[in-house]
């Protein structure tokens, strides 16, 4: 299972020994619970507790926030490629995608996406770093774009992947920015995809409208996952480790693409896309016949597979068969 | 804690069981659990698998629904008292509510819901058995009046409650009508209202348009939570056993009730409501210095309270402090 950007290493062991002792509790609403972790999560960030929202993953704020500027219908601009799963659900509340190409340098084209922006443009998405492609824009570049564009719409930043490259967070923007909203997620470096926990970062005002799409404020966070965000977010070794672990296991791979010549994108995350155009069509078929899952994807005009980072076994594994069928 | 009718004796041991062993899985997206358990609540209702959708308790799909029916905006027709806490979501969608008084029995005035509909009424709320007063319509009066309203708006059938009376689904109805969505919930008496899952069952094409408000269909339930729900499913014996424990919990109530002269409206569900009256606006205080929760309402001209069944020995200890106060 290399396919879906998950922790191979989570969750933590103290994150399951809190699940663990909370789940008998799950007959009772966390309604005890949330308060304490909303207080834990402001305060890692240095923000308050209104600035926090919590969700079933951080997906759940791509829908609510592109619900938000759907009152009046236009377009969201976003990069291309990007992030887009929850493009649908957005399209279902009538809003369109204006997908920006990414710079030669595979980076956001910040001007591109800028200049793209008209009368009907509701909202500017930024994942940062970028999935599928792992790059990550300067972080002053990026700033000024934020603050610029929010004088026209909502920015909705994507940081799920942040940690994996210990990046600044634009938490501060978003703080004391209406149209800012940073969204944040368990799912990634915490390793807790199947938990569904994340969250935004953003002015209360905002938070406000957002929290009164939900059934209410927080709503959608089970006590076993509450408790599981709890641990884990104190359990910063366990995150620095991954970090650790999974750039060694980007180098690994980076060493087979080189001997093969196959071209592939510098990554800040915990997956990788690399051109698969040398090796053919029957690429995902041939991997899932050893057993390894991993998503075939069109770019750039070109065939890419985007490997997500297991652990560095699974990483040899995936080596050792890349070289046997390339 | 009797306020939020939740269910004392829940989740079961089997059910506590099957999340612990989930619960190491949190790192993985639960993509291959989700469509067994699908497939295991649809054969438990006798409904195809196209016919459910997962969600984070129901409460996300009186959401969902309430957003369905928004595209233009109108007014969605609900009892008065009724659930109310997804009201304002429903409103944040720019819904407005008609409010119709429950008949002189405390049951929902069917044929007056029926009357106060309008050509902006978009949806039909049926909590059955309503909460808070826990009475509920009779089976072919409610058939025929779903049937009839889906003609002209959407019916929304909340069924949280039904398993405490053993009540017929409608389900049947549901699963052939494009304009009848049923939501049921683990929260009551599978007791695993913090673990947030519900889900709806509907015609396919309504799946659809609320799976496409989804970031993906049955994004939010997490891996610990759909095993929980699928132990909880099988462990039928739990839910008779909780069905008459709580039957017990009623009558000791009743009678401390009867014996305090106390109104109360005879409950099918795990919680009553009773008059309050007597006893002055210090109720809710009282109870609390005890260490008692309870909800204080305002209904029918009355002060109300609407009391959750705990355990039997948590209620014998509820009619000790109400006969102190009362």
């Amino acid at each position: 299972m290399l396919n879906s950007n998950e922790n191979a290493y989570g969750p933590s062991a103290a994150t399951r020994k809190a699940m663990a002792e909370a789940l008998s509790n799950s007959n009772r609403y966390p309604d005890d619970q949330v308060p304490a972790l909303k207080q834990q999560v402001a305060d890692f960030w240095e923000v308050g507790k209104e600035n926090i929202l919590f969700g079933a993953g951080s997906s759940e704020f791509l829908g609510l926030t592109s619900l938000l500027v759907s009152s009046t219908k236009g377009n969201i601009i976003t990069a291309e490629p990007s992030y887009r799963v929850w493009n649908g659900q957005a399209e279902s509340f009538g809003l369109q995608f204006k997908r920006i190409p990414l710079a030669n340098d595979k980076t956001h084209d910040l001007a591109g996406m800028m200049s793209a922006m008209d009368a009907s443009t509701r909202m500017m998405y930024v994942c940062n770093p970028n999935n599928p492609v792992g790059t990550y824009a300067e972080d002053q570049s990026l700033r000024s774009f934020v603050i610029e564009c929010s004088k026209k719409c909502m920015v909705l930043v994507d940081e799920a992947y942040t940690e994996f490259a210990n990046l600044p967070s634009l938490k501060d923007i978003a703080v004391k920015n209406l149209n800012v909203v940073v969204a944040k997620t368990f799912s990634k470096i915490y390793g807790l995809a199947g938990a569904r926990i994340g969250y935004v970062i953003a002015q209360p005002d905002t938070i406000k409208k957002l929290a009164a799409f939900q059934p209410w404020p927080d709503a959608n966070i089970s006590v076993a996952t509450t408790a599981a965000a709890s641990a884990a977010l104190k359990d910063q070794a366990f995150v620095k480790d991954c970090r650790e672990k999974i750039a060694q296991a980007r180098e690994l791979c980076y060493k087979t693409f080189k001997e093969l010549s196959l071209d592939y994108i510098p990554s800040h995350t915990n997956f990788i896309l690399f051109n698969i155009g040398k090796i053919g069509v029957e690429f995902s078929k041939k991997m899932q016949a050893k057993n390894i899952y991993v998503q075939y994807r069109d770019h750039f005009g070109g065939k890419w597979c985007r490997v997500t980072m297991g652990t560095i076994e699974e990483m040899k594994t995936f080596c050792t068969v890349l070289k046997e069928i390339a």
